[in-house]
């Protein structure tokens, strides 16, 4: 199975006074790839979490910075699952800068699923196992 | 009378490659005195919503670059009323560079009151009328 | 000549809290059009400051707001000359809701040419000019 | 001895369609702090990197997301020394909301010390370890 990756051409609002792109960008470049994985299940992210009646808060989210990206760059981001929990899963990301695959960024992001009502943890909704099912489950990802 | 005054420090995140504010960002700062001044009229931007029952959608946002803001520079941004019709009204807004008052940035936001039902055009609502009439109205504000 | 047209899926970072596109987003996926353009004629927006050796500041920048956009959304964003002075000139641009193609916001930029040592208003160097000459010129656009 | 301190008030721009703070804002918060802290050392962030002739790319950067933050509110942004090492340090950050001081975010950044000549990990300037021995220490920091 090989990771959900989605192309990004960096744009000149990303990039800060050092020249490259500013570090908390990437987290928004990781949603990125997220939203538009979720998009293609058939489901937009809103429609998501009311048909399964959840939130879906973030509860940590972590990059390693190994190179810098530059305006106009193309870069890949992609996308697998790095932990499986029963109340909460954990996607992995790395971004390369293309065409030579030089690996910038990994990082992960933990989401949490709690009911709509009571905002209590709640089990990973079956119909949202079955989509994360469909990407590679990688633990040891960087 | 003066006009509503906020002072604000130039982050690292409002900086690009150029050195100097990313010109959208001072469309955050025409925003964040306009908060502000609802917030200091008792009612925060969100409750007034509520409470007067309208959206207040943008419906044009001009600016004029006189000179560039710079990292961890101090600026002010100065708030006054430019017009005011029966279903719109216009803020206009100069930010200056401190302690010299050097003139930066003029420009504007023109906003529509709507009803929340029917996304109508509908007359300011007195409140808000009393509480635009506590800022200096300057049509010919640059 | 048909206008330069770059399609962009509307991020969650983009979204505020109605639910609709931040305001000033719009002035960045006008800017996401301009880099685009630059860099097909085969020369980045940073090359081409240093080889012409000018500055290209911003100097107004304006948006009407017709419709709103939202989460995931399909949008065209098109570009055209709206005027060619003699050491500035003004980009137009539309924002479509795609399929339908509704019109979402229109706006401009206009940039000055600028030398690099005296920071002094230049004629807009020739191969520039032939660049725009590619373009478009529409005085009436919206 | 006590935290580096800033407060902050929560601008529109920063909060997204779930109506929370949008989660990589923290790292701007945490950096606005880090800026702040140096300005106050007498000595911008930009003319530190001049005269220290090191730059200081972050190398990781890590969020656990406990509470919301919301549209308007003040929190307070605290920033220490978690780790010291040789050629890189960590500042620790806790974010809370005022006044009840509800822990909101806590997080870090390791930041490394190179040379800019050759790029290559050079040991923390004499002048930057003295004005981080002004931050407390706490490695147990959350």
């Amino acid at each position: 199975m090989k990771p959900f990756t989605l192309e990004h051409r960096i744009p000149w609002a990303d990039v800060d006074l050092a020249k490259i792109v500013y570090f908390p960008r990437f987290f928004s470049y990781f949603e990125m790839a997220e939203l538009e994985w979720f998009r293609r299940q058939g489901l937009s992210y809103e429609q998501m979490l009311e048909e399964l009646d959840v939130w879906m808060p973030r509860v940590a989210a972590h990059c390693n910075y190994r190179a810098p990206a530059r305006l106009a760059e193309l870069v890949s981001i992609e996308m697998v699952v790095k932990r499986l929990g029963r109340t909460s899963y954990t996607f992995g990301f790395d971004v390369f800068r293309l065409p030579e695959r030089i690996h910038l960024v990994d990082g992960y992001i933990t989401i949490a699923t709690v009911s709509r009502d009571a905002f209590r943890a709640t089990p990973i909704p079956e119909k949202l196992l079955s989509y994360l099912g469909g990407l590679p489950l990688r633990p040891e990802s960087s």
